[in-house]
């Protein structure tokens, strides 16, 4: 699961052959990896789901956290009985929010936490379907970090290695399922 | 879980006191029924996704399709062996899509949903965290029923009876947890 060949679990495999590369998406130039063929397969989406859950639910993880899509952090939360915690673009969280500026790998953008979902001494996994740049995970990083929060790893299906993410992550372990360069 | 007050499951109580409203979210004189209170109680969340599997897992429902925040579409999907299809505002989803327009509560958009994930003789159930006026799952039902899909049941955790939403989608039939008047 963290990029040693020697001992890939066969899950993985399978899971690859069902995300589905876009050539000039969302702009021309860009290789995008598209998860919701992943989605599509019940088998693959499960292997995902259990990859993860088997790494994490003995690890006292109380708050699973996850930017925008929300497709893996909350069957994770679910099965290892942690709370899920949305970041989300302005404007979309309605209780009172702080927020931290982000690099996308095509602009910038604002990530928002709601006030109290996590707390001083909560232990956080971050969960995103794909880390590129790692401005986004960074932006979660830090927001779970203001709060008090201990962030135990970042878990990702995808990673883009030739793009550095994980040199941001503050030294943050990555758990990732698939790379692709 | 249709509304019948005399066989309420108890674990809709202990759902809708998790649910948080919010006063002129997203403008003023608006009530905004928050679920991510929900989400940080694991009981609660689990609670949801329970009643809902329990009631889908022997119909032979073969897809899942939720509109933009995929928090319960997905491990309902997961737990009764269906494929998740999400469906997105434009130039989201990567691959070629068709799309319907649709009326919001607070303004007008259009969702989308990917070709081929979706085919004749699926049996589907339309999930939403909210049913409002019923725009955006009278979308999602038209999405469905123009590439051959049955659209089984729409399935919400929260409805605004007085928003009159039911009556937009099409016959089908919709169970849902919580209403607010």
């Amino acid at each position: 699961m963290s990029g040693n060949k020697e001992e890939v679990d066969p899950r993985i495999n399978g899971i690859k052959t069902k995300i589905r590369v876009v050539p000039d998406f969302p702009k021309k130039g860009i290789m995008f990896q598209d998860i919701t063929t992943v989605l599509l397969d019940p088998k693959a989406f499960k292997d995902t789901i259990d990859l993860f859950v088997e790494r994490y639910r003995d690890k006292n993880i109380s708050v699973v956290a996850e930017a925008r899509g929300f497709l893996f952090g909350p069957p994770i939360a679910l099965a290892i009985g942690a709370k899920f915690v949305p970041l989300r673009k302005p404007k979309k969280l309605p209780g009172e929010t702080i927020f931290e500026e982000y690099e996308l790998e095509y602009g910038n953008d604002r990530l928002e936490m709601h006030v109290g979902a996590v707390e001083a001494g909560d232990r956080a996994l971050v969960v995103d379907d794909l880390i590129a740049t790692g401005g986004t995970l960074c932006a979660a990083i830090n927001l779970l970090e203001r709060v008090g929060a201990e962030v135990v790893e970042c878990a990702c299906v995808i990673e883009l290695p030739e793009l550095k993410g994980r040199q941001k992550l503050k030294g943050k372990p990555l758990c990732m399922l698939v790379e692709y360069r």
